[in-house]
């Protein structure tokens, strides 16, 4: 539908050493601009579309740009593994953007996917927000060596800003394991339990993304292609090696916050303990005790020592005693 | 016995581009249309048997078609691993389906075995149910590729199907582990941890028949046989990513279910701090008391207090000032 | 010693297509007849000793056989791991059988010797039990395959059935599992946490054998000898696909086991929660109770109270209301 | 800012076999001397800065040495990760220092960088505090081989005292875990436990440098360049067995301290068995007598007991006679 | 100092197939009779020190020997990690050596140095404890092989006999198991789990020397020098299968281990649960009992119950139904 197609944020980026020319529209405006421009090899062409809601709008055009129907079908596969695919023309790259989520214990997800060619890139992410802003003022402002390179490194551009958001992840995990630290000795209740193993699930979600991307871009350098100059390979084994810290860092925090698992177990089986020990004091102490209490207010008619003249203080006393040896024991027992 | 043979139901498909031809009935009426006719190239021929009921009959169709009786043999051995065997004319291949089971906590499993020459295909099904539908249906509206492609294309179709009843457990377990987060905090029976555990079986299983699937996609890419098409390679390749990812899934799901056990644990002990809390708190306070009232309930002659004017008054004062100390002993340590 | 040897029962077949010759009787008596005729090639030879009692006769007889030494002390060494050995004339090889046992927690062990030559096969047995009925059968009433072929098709027939014994120490543990699942509900002990922990001891045992013998068999397939025939290969390459099986078996029924360890710690730690809760229930109503009846069991002289009319009618209320109160209270906690 | 860059601590060490010369002063000052003199091949050129502070200024001289800009921002990333970059005319080199420290449960952290060119070695170090005192003094003194050799020896020398500190936290671990051994059985605090964890967070950490550094010591071996001598090369493959030494340590050490940590629970355990039995013991035997002196103090007209004349001493007898067949029942199980 | 060079007790071997020559004295004496004889070839010479107190009198015979500083620094190195090194002349080698303690949850640690020439092995031992006497008297008496064979077998001999020691301590740990086993019934103390954590300790120590020594005798294998004869290189390659077999066992036993700790947690909880049932039991039955007898102590004027002339019994009769309702209730939970 039109009106959907409306709806689909997207800007056109044509750009070059020299200048910079963009259209800031929807995917109905940019398609003919670009159909007639792309091709057009002085200038890396980038197309950003900021939702993928019209499938059918994206097929006609890619059919158009000559895509393989399997390359829009993925666009619309969300897989929590990253995916590499060499076609003739072009490259198809998707992958899976993870987010520290402020207001949830779950990560804020989306699917992203991109078509490299030789000297044009078009990108598609799922939601509105953007991860894009600082390449974009790179392009615009003439920041960096941006503008003086292909689309192969605005593509690495791309992936660099996406892998930044999982260091984000492995940040936040890192500040709330020093939030838990701290509210480890306060706290009395399993949700904090619950909070470690929810940051636990994060990483293993974030594990399940990194370590595939970690392998695929360990084949991109080894791939012959025209679309990756092979000078740029170096930048896509940089974001090999930012894997491979991840990866470490991921299994680092795993440990650390099952070792704050254990000391969870460890606080807890310290209060039973506590708690019981003051029961059992307590109750060692003064059960006795009230059983003799007891005994004397037994009504037998014939029990000589209540009429003794000091009984009551000489009860009083051993009373006392056995308390006093009691605390002793617990004393010598280190419970006090 | 022939009574028995007339008993699995049985298609024979027989397809190329232009024309489908059917045969829905049993194998006694199958075999010999298919004997005479499945040499013929330029078709496709597919026959499908919905279950493996009478060995016998099964062996003397073997013979005929030429096949090894080793191949026979393999379909009757129930064995958790899928397995490959490439023989001069065809290639045998078996493998395991696994289902969610709506009504039990154990998975529900069917024994499936291939035939595959280069322009026919033998299923074998171990039970009615048919996991194949969507197949038969793609070939009879001749929807997507299948009509124009090879008996390998077909296999790749039906092992896909069985592939997606893998993910299906998945989503089956990530249900269950939603399902679980919220019951947690809710019951108190040990019968969610036996179910968590129930699930990881359920993993444990497919992973038994996944990962070696994994190796045997690997090894059908590197045969060179005429039954596989070198087009159709990419395809198998493409089974071999799906377990990849499975392996991914049960991994994380493994220990998503771990972290379940762990939080029951932990709601388990804090449980039990809580009852004892209860316990301790009632007996520090009144235990004592009852003491003190055990004193002055003595029947001795002599206990002077006993005759003061308000030493009952005094007496309830003591005592409500001892249970208020102790109430605030308890909040200052973070029991109430 | 000769009456030793006397005590070793032994068999000596010679077969081939044709015809078998047995004789079934002591080391002693088959020595000379083997010397004699093991060379003629027209037959497979196979002799089969039941006991390795007397070693110095065994060396004497390997002397003659032209073995090495090393391999007659290998037999008598026994070892978890299997082991082959490649000789000029033989190759060597020896491993452990392992059976599930009725009347213990423990496996039945027995090391296990072989001496495979081109056209011959010695097998040492160290105990008088026997696994290898059904392959004597088969030379027997030339069942199968195995009398058209040489000595290392009978070779890898023996394996085989000590494979098969693995297979059944599996299929134990797993009707263990089963009964553990029922037992776990109804069972007070911990004896029952012992049984598993001895089952995972008898998979620990089976995996230190079945690893090795794994990689094993493929260093066997990589042999390039004249004991084994180039198409009997992928006979011991299917022994290899037995071992990787049962390796997954261990891997997974000791999942199973683990996770069965588990479940018990939680149904103990549930037990526990619901006897304190007992304990709690019935303390937290009766001591405040108590406490108010030893109030007014205490023998002050001037106690208003108990010279009210309805006072003990009124006491009474009170203590049902609280008691009440109490049930209200643990009813909310859901510990009723 | 000039102001800024007289801050940063500089040496200048010019060697050979024959003579030193040292310039020890300021960044600003050993700039333009060293580079007037660092291409004089007959001598080894070490500048040394013991501060970072002033980035421009680094970029400056970065840039008249011709150093690749990239190199200078990884001076100034703070990773985890070792890395080794190579260049056309010199070899980048950054890693992590760590050491135990005496007055907190977190490791002390440095980052090291180095440029390593044929003749010379430029070396940063983020802090004040100086690992090289000993390789100083070596240079200045003559000792050992270091004044005979190139600038990839010195390198070593240096990497050497850096991963002797690595050796450091792990004696320091060492010492730690047989200070808990004795701890162990004393205190009564979880606070241990939460040391324990503390050790493993550092062996974890200091896990996630060696582990890198092995491998990348592995490529320098590797490397075809005129940086680092053929017959060095010996030296680096060295300081890779320190790190599989490292890594060793760290897994063994970590298996033991999670030892610790099941010890830790067993003592918990057992402590609050001890707990229990006290008051188990004191509840069942006095509860009972309290019971019975209760009814005694029963106040009804018509109790017969009452009035019988030895009946308190029966009663008393009775009681005695309980406690004594508790204190029997709980010796045989072992609670006394 | 001369005086402490008297002290290393030192034993010259030399031997070949005819004739040996033994001179057992100290190093002071033996230093000048080595070297003038060790390079006469048609001997095999072995000079065993059993100290290494005097570092200054080892580095003056080793220059004379020709041997490289950095061997004689080796031996004074303690380190886990055996180490294997080839010089032009000779191959040095060190490893620790580890045995079972009687007095101690300790294993003896030694370091042991090998030279090993081409017709000569210099060994060092730290303590004065003794591996050897079995090899000594193999050359002594001419038992085996020995004296036939060159100073590669030698070596290989002695490093067999320290492996020999690794397995003692295996087959030390596994009878402390069964050991175990039996206690676990019946110990109620923690030690026990302090003992089952110390033996794992020891296998976590034994691996740290074994893992590594089986690369190392990998390597042996691979090397091509006069050293080691082609046809010796079997023997090392049968000490790499040691190796495998002590991995083996050391994975297995720390998994009976662990498997024991499980054990000791469900005993320790099912302790509990016993004390705690019996005062459950003591206490749901007392504690409402006494709260009757109290209600009937009161001194309330009117309390009409107290003056019903059966009422005491009646009052008996409801404690006794009580308690039988209460003893009913857990026979039914099966706490009794
Ligand atoms: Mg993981
Ligand atoms: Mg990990
Ligand atoms: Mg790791
Ligand atoms: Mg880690
Ligand atoms: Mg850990
Ligand atoms: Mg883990
Ligand atoms: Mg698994
Ligand atoms: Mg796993
Ligand atoms: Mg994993
Ligand atoms: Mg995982
Ligand atoms: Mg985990
Ligand atoms: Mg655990
Ligand atoms: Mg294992
Ligand atoms: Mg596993
Ligand atoms: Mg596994
Ligand atoms: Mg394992
Ligand atoms: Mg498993
Ligand atoms: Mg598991
Ligand atoms: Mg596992
Ligand atoms: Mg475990
Ligand atoms: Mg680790
Ligand atoms: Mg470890
Ligand atoms: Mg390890
Ligand atoms: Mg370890
Ligand atoms: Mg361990
Ligand atoms: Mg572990
Ligand atoms: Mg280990
Ligand atoms: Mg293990
Ligand atoms: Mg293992
Ligand atoms: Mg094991
Ligand atoms: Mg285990």
């Amino acid at each position: 539908m039109d009106d959907n197609k409306l709806k689909i944020p997207t800007q056109y980026y044509a750009y070059n050493a020299e200048e910079v020319n963009l259209i800031k529209s929807n995917a109905q405006e940019c398609f003919p601009v670009w159909l007639d421009n792309y091709k057009h090899d002085h200038s890396v062409h980038w197309l950003n579309f900021h939702s993928i809601d019209c499938k059918e709008e994206i097929e006609d055009f890619a059919t158009e740009m000559g895509l393989h129907p399997l390359s829009v079908e993925d666009i619309y596969t969300f897989v929590q593994r990253p995916k590499v695919e060499e076609f003739d023309s072009y490259i198809f790259f998707s992958l899976r953007s993870l987010e520290p989520n402020t207001t949830s214990l779950e990560l804020k997800k989306e699917q992203l996917s991109f078509i490299l060619g030789s000297n044009y890139l078009i990108s598609f992410q799922e939601k509105k927000s953007d991860h894009f802003t600082d390449v974009r003022e790179r392009i615009e402002f003439d920041k960096g060596r941006i503008r003086k390179r292909g689309a192969d490194y605005l593509l690495y551009k791309l992936l660099e800003a996406i892998i930044d958001n999982y260091f984000e992840v492995i940040e936040d995990v890192q500040q709330k394991i020093e939030e838990y630290d701290i509210r480890m000795a306060e706290e009395d209740d399993h949700s904090l339990f619950k909070e470690i193993e929810a940051e636990k699930r994060q990483l293993i979600e974030l594990r399940q993304v990194v370590f595939p991307l970690k392998e695929l871009f360990g084949q991109l350098e080894k791939l012959n292609n025209i679309q990756i100059d092979e000078e740029n390979k170096y930048f896509f084994s940089d974001l090999r090696d930012n894997c491979l810290s991840l990866l470490d860092e991921i299994e680092s925090n795993k440990s650390i916050l099952e070792g704050l698992g254990n000391i969870y177990y460890a606080i807890q089986g310290q209060k039973m303990n506590e708690i019981m020990k003051v029961l059992t004091i307590v109750g060692a102490i003064f059960i006795p005790l009230t059983f003799i209490a007891g005994i004397y207010g037994m009504n037998f008619d014939n029990i000589p020592e209540l009429h003794y003249k000091n009984a009551y203080f000489y009860c009083m006393a051993v009373m006392i005693i056995l308390a006093i040896a009691m605390l002793i024991y617990f004393k010598r027992k280190k419970w006090l």
